[in-house]
């Protein structure tokens, strides 16, 4: 296999993202096939072929079906919004393509089981856009842990945190409604629990609150519409590991543009990192004498691998862009049949399945089994 | 009145830092009685000799009841082990003394409720240790919110984290026994607590969940002997204003040496403060335009009351231990009669309702009101 | 213009980074003309063709000026080492191509004038990689500066900080040479040199002092050989606009990995900047009532352009590589002849000018006029 | 000797800091001679009893002559204004007592040469008020330098800065005056030095550039007046221990408050320090593996002495007053003849050469002789 034909739907936020990595991740990478970028669908032709010409892509369509039936597409990555993810990688799978899907899988946990069936069916790879997991930070992070360098894991503490709900006075949209999921449970908490999920395995139990910090907001029409999920999400967990775990969620956080905290408790010795901060992560190890002792703030270097296909000297930082181009080269692995980081939908339904287990731990005001 | 005769029980880490207060407290502020250090009392008369002369007590005493029967002590300190605060402090009230008692106010609820009835009875002023609230930092933290700097509040985390129980080599000591308490919710949770109350009032429900890191630690004789306590405890939180809220604490996390973290979310910003960086916070207001929006790390300066008294010019910095002298010179204000922030018996009752429900909400498996 | 023919000569750390930004800036701009990666050379027939299949170039060649020889190429990215920039770029622009040459511009004075004159004479683009400037971070502190934000500037400091020759331990290699410049003032003063280029016009008057931190290294026979060139580098500065400034430059400073720390000094405000966190800037304004002054920690967000480019969401993170795209993207604009901006060889050969004059007011001990 | 008895010259910002430091040194240390803080000067008898009222004082006065007579006093904090340091120090010397004085020695460095010839032939302890030598964490500090934590070192970075100077808008007052010295110079750099010294010895050459951001200020009648001190002094350095140094000093620095940042490179390692963070220090040592090497945050603790005598927990943290409380026991140590950290006025002396070598360095624009 030399080339790998592409095909993407979507072009929005995600769409750019995955169509940069596209165009990247042979260069950076040098090796497994070269993308060829054959097909490219959004809502209208003249958006189709605009966004066909600027990203490299040969041809462009208005509907999706007719990307997903062209024989030179290979491998076609899933954009759109959560509404049509379910949909479209079924349908991709059933062309025998394999599918790189963002997240979150679905809104219903039903379409969710219905993409991991169609997958395993399928015998395709399928990879979801769970990109933190790709930091070097992170996986170094998680080869710290495996080493043992902080001990036995015994309590974690992940806060995801951004602003974009915080002004009470935006108007109502989409975000604000139902139909849209939990709001910061699935919104955010998916992100989280890959991490959760890449560095611990799984959640037994969870135990949620959910709340509302603005009842309603401006509607259309000059009047008041009432919110319909919830900006603000605290659960408690047990790893199926035997920690314990907290993890706090909230879209309404005024100052936080992308907040992802983690702390990592330990035996030995103790984890922490912010995707804020995302080329740096803090280690206290319990080693030397005490006099000395202190959390290390230890910067991305070629040692973390896969930075040196970046950058051969240290300290001079990757982009949130560039883990979609790892993410990307972790699929393309995949595809070849190599091991790989990825979450398959299979590793991706666990995630739905926590976070409606939340959900109902909340309405039910007591732990809930996963 | 000019002076005020103080007597001190007790002389360890708590017991010093009443000493030394009471030593700078009249230097510092310049106003107010002049302390005379009538009394002290230790469990040897030698050692309660050697401490009266290095803190400049004028006599000393094996026998507490001696000291609080002295007709020259007005005001006593007690820095005992817990367990014995009711016994000692409820003798000196009914001695018409008033009474500075260190934090946590008893180990049972009945002992709490008993201190709390009475000070009610005697017309005293009580005052327990809770000295975080005492910050210039806090102070101006609340001003800053009954301002309406934030908006509204709807969200808050506190952490609470401190390492002397993370080696799992440690032997048992008399904090895994369960006669010291719950652990974590107790030794720490009343911190955390008395911010919470300081800043927002009070609280309306809350769901615990307490986890033992390490479920045996070396006996003295060679074998394993149980742990009792829970050394991390996380809590959802129902405030009376509305906001929701996470407590996390965890004396077993390596590399935290006086972590007391908050993060408090409103509606037009965000505020952020971290003990073990006592002099300062971080504020995030929405105002100006956004592309110089930032969250501000503010260095403490004469403006925040009463940081002048110690020093005249900002980002000098104060210590832990003058943070007792500010709450002794609260004291001392109370007890003229005077506006005072202090947490009155009555007012720490409410700090160890809130923590009992907390352990009785682990045990359930649900919510419970305070 | 619908497409331009990209050359690139040299395909290291720096060769990379071009090749990347070439594949990179149409899908991340949308605009301008496609590049067509023509050409690429090494210093093997085997190495330039790996290289030219992983960068996606459509023909290779072992000898530079076959390169630039190709009608189809219109402009030549030079990556070689510093030696090779001078004759490279001179002819090059001989042929009629425009230039996009890595820092510096040689290592002697005359070299860069030389090269400076070709591109006059040529009337093509010339750009320089002094990506630094590019970064958005860096752009709104230029506007934050020329609105007057911090009021007059009258003082800066800069830092520029790596340890890849902290160790003594380390062998003896060619930039302990004399022939490959003065050091860490070459090295690496000429980062900070165009930062104060971009942000506050030229120097006036410098004074130096060169160190050498280990005056000789292990050689390649097991003897010692004499170290030749000053890994640090301290700078006295005056700016044409009235500021004074310090430089500071350590290329053996253990645990410094990517740091140019800058520290601007206004009448009313400072900014301060740390590449090792390139992604944030800190803003002390002086306005609002004292008790809420800080240092602002602003994190980069769209509104910084052109980051909207890559990504649509505040503090998701740019990295070292993405800044190259921009600096890619301002030359094509600078070919298009649209304002844009890059350091071109005329002020490229500015910072030439003062990095030697600073060389010869260490040698001097006395101040030198640039 | 189980008593000192104590007079006090002066009790503005200083003056208080000694008072506390009086009261609670044998607190604090228990141990040496209780302190009897027997006469208080101040410049009206009306000030002078208040001071005395509140600080504890016995006795006082309006002449500074008679607590200098005073048989009792056995040791003299002066804390006036730098003009009246020599006179009242010698005169304190020549009447047999103990010196404790104020930083800096006096404005002319003639006077700071009688100051220090009157100490030799007196036989008595001078102290000078550099108490950012006895933070716990610069003792550490200079510790591991000591044992070779970081290798030989070779060079030093030192910043101090405050804000206030910083507002032009702010009228002439008397630091803008000649007479008071040279300005940021004095004003600040004697702390530095204080720290150069005490970590590292000496220092041999220097090459000083003084700068005046606003050349005039507002006068006392409408008019302008003309600023003789420079406000910003930039300062290259050589140490007789061989290390070459950068002290950078701004008086006029928006938004820094209490800033003295170190930075002392290795050849094994790194350390870095900033007193606004006064309770913490930064150490980078090359041990273990590279893919954990970092900055390491030390927060101060009880084995970093004598934090232990303050608080017995780690990272609590002390103020900047608590600095002179060991200040004053070093003092004392040196009175009972043991071995002390002070700056006594021998060790002053060739701090003030320093710095009048740095000014006559700017004047003549070459490196001057220490």
């Amino acid at each position: 296999m030399t080339t790998i034909g592409v095909g993407l739907i979507g072009t929005g936020y995600m769409g750019k993202c995955h169509a940069l990595a596209w165009n990247a991740v042979r260069p950076v990478f040098g090796d497994g096939p070269r993308p060829r970028l054959v097909h490219l669908a959004e809502v209208t032709a003249d958006l189709a072929a605009r966004r066909a010409d600027e990203f490299g892509f040969e041809r462009s369509t208005d509907d999706w079906r007719v990307l997903i039936a062209d024989p030179e597409v290979e491998v076609v990555s899933v954009t759109t919004p959560n509404a049509f993810h379910a949909e479209m990688a079924i349908a991709a799978l059933a062309a025998g393509k394999h599918v790189w899907c963002e997240k979150p899988m679905a809104v219903a946990l039903a379409d969710a089981e219905r993409m991991a069936a169609a997958a395993r069916a399928s015998g395709r790879v399928t990879a979801l856009g769970y990109n933190y997991i790709q930091n070097p930070v992170i996986r170094h992070i998680r080869t710290l842990i495996g080493e043992g360098a902080i001990g036995e894991v015994n309590h974690v503490r992940f806060e995801m945190d951004e602003d974009f709900m915080a002004d009470p006075a935006a108007p109502f949209y989409w975000k604000s409604e139902a139909s849209s999921g939990y709001g910061a449970l699935d919104d955010f908490g998916v992100h989280p629990l890959s991490l959760i999920q890449f560095l611990f395995g799984g959640i037994s139990r969870v135990m949620a609150q959910l709340c509302m910090p603005y009842a309603d907001r401006p509607g259309g029409d000059g009047g008041r519409r009432r919110v319909e999920t919830w900006d603000i999400a605290s659960v408690l967990l047990e790893l199926t590991n035997g920690a314990s775990g907290v993890m706090a969620l909230n879209r309404s956080a005024w100052g936080r543009k992308g907040r992802i905290a983690m702390q990592v408790f330990g035996s030995r010795g103790t984890i922490a990192y912010d995707q804020e901060r995302m080329n740096e992560f803090q280690l206290y190890a319990v080693e030397g004498r005490a006099s000395e002792h202190g959390f290390r703030t230890v910067l991305t270097a070629p040692v973390h691998e896969p930075y040196d296909r970046f950058i051969p000297a240290p300290g001079h930082g990757l982009g949130f862009n560039e883990l979609k181009i790892i993410e990307c080269h972790e699929l393309l692995r995949a595809i070849r049949g190599e091991a790989a980081q990825i979450v398959g939908f299979d590793k991706g339904l666990e995630i739905e399945r926590a976070v409606h287990a939340m959900a109902r731990s909340h309405h039910a005001g007591r732990w809930v089994e996963v």
